[in-house]
């Protein structure tokens, strides 16, 4: 959701109100996202490498976030509304405990919404993810190893070598499925359609592993401009180019 | 390289001319690269989803590619006129003998070459790229814990439960630099620019990893009517956003 410092200089506002700004755009977009039928609507509200911004910026954006993460929860909210499962995805452990305090109480209590899951992405890049991952997976694979036979803990300890050394002879060791599994975004389709507002043709570090075959779009509308026929285009453009992608999923 | 199929089709020629319309093309791009003194250029000659194509044209971009990897070592060719040094990138063991034969006698005659290097993705897609970077990575590890205090075999044995337990514990495990120096592509800087022909704004498994700040170019053509105002018009694009990305980037 790029451009909501470049939209607020554009109209001579302050920085906070470019924010406020995005958050209004955003929330159309969702309603627009839920009246088309979209499924899973991925957004990238926070990179990890946002931290390193102005102190009072990321302060700002924190409390700004941590307002309407508590919003949602409202019985008014579009998360109600439309019958909404918010998940947040992403390094949680990086935010502040309001925010990640907040974030668990609204994934808790949007865990039975069935009609269009939210995935918000906060402490986010795909390097994180995908380093995560890997740990998950070393982690698993070095427990399958213990367990393996359900040997007792010093048979194992004696074994450990040996075992460990077969291991890494006959297992070629982490699989793509164990990444996969292990992504954040595992509870997620791979994207169909990836949009990044004001122009910017880059990835900047967001879903990477996932959009192997996403459509990317890159309208030039800044975030707070985007509007309907933003997203229209974009799908219209998906569906161009559907058949074409199914008929090259099977010839490959 | 998108398109030569298509390029055939639209031009009604059999398949195999679009390929060789493909390298002509090819050619003349890498040449313009050189004279605008571009240092890395990276080709995605063939992925690993390619050997699922049919095995007719499987083979026949095999034996294309073994005629034109041959040809680099000849006088005359572009290599030897800007002084390349050619690295092929990919599981190369998942080439013919004669292909992986060829790529090897290039990457050794070309070694000190030192104006300007040429990377030909063969064999490669990101994932796979990324899972045996996983797989070095915890080798290596491996190795770095059965090295640990310089310890004889039998006394590794004993200890490595044990050992393999505190590290568990004291080591995240695996981390962001090992990937990093692991990748396949660990040999040059990430790409600036990605241009990928025949307006498709999808990456399909190439450089993923290496895309987090990449200007993403889409032109229209198909990549054998790929010229050099395509690839002119990429550049001013990216020099038009140099300042603010190098603004971006300390401002991060």
């Amino acid at each position: 959701m790029d451009g909501n410092r470049r939209y607020a200089k554009k109209q001579k506002l302050e920085e906070g109100s470019g924010h406020k700004a995005g958050f209004l755009a955003l929330m159309s977009l969702l309603k627009y996202c839920y009246e088309l039928g979209v499924k899973y609507t991925t957004i990238y509200a926070f990179s990890i490498d946002n931290f390193r911004r102005r102190p009072e910026e990321v302060q700002y954006v924190m409390d700004l976030m941590l307002e309407k993460i508590e919003g949602l929860l409202k019985e008014e909210s579009i998360v109600n509304q439309f019958g909404v499962r918010v998940s947040f995805v992403g390094n949680l452990k990086l935010l502040n405990e309001a925010v990640r305090v907040a974030a668990e109480k609204v994934m808790i209590a949007t865990a039975n919404n069935t009609k269009t899951r939210l995935l918000i992405c906060v402490a986010y890049t795909s390097s994180d993810e995908i380093v995560n991952a890997v740990q998950e997976s070393c982690r698993e694979k070095w427990h399958g190893i213990k367990a393996l036979n359900g040997m007792k803990n010093d048979e194992i300890q004696a074994l450990d070598g040996e075992m460990s050394e077969e291991y890494q002879e006959k297992n070629p060791g982490i699989k793509l499925v164990d990444l996969e599994k292990n992504m954040y975004m595992a509870i997620a389709p791979d994207p169909d359609i990836l949009i990044r507002s004001s122009g910017e043709t880059r990835l900047s570090n967001f879903l990477l592993w996932q959009a192997t075959n996403t459509l990317l779009c890159c309208p030039r509308a800044l975030w707070p401009e985007m509007g309907l026929w933003n997203l229209v285009w974009a799908v219209l453009k998906f569906q161009r180019n559907y058949s074409y992608m199914e008929k090259k999923k099977k010839q490959l």
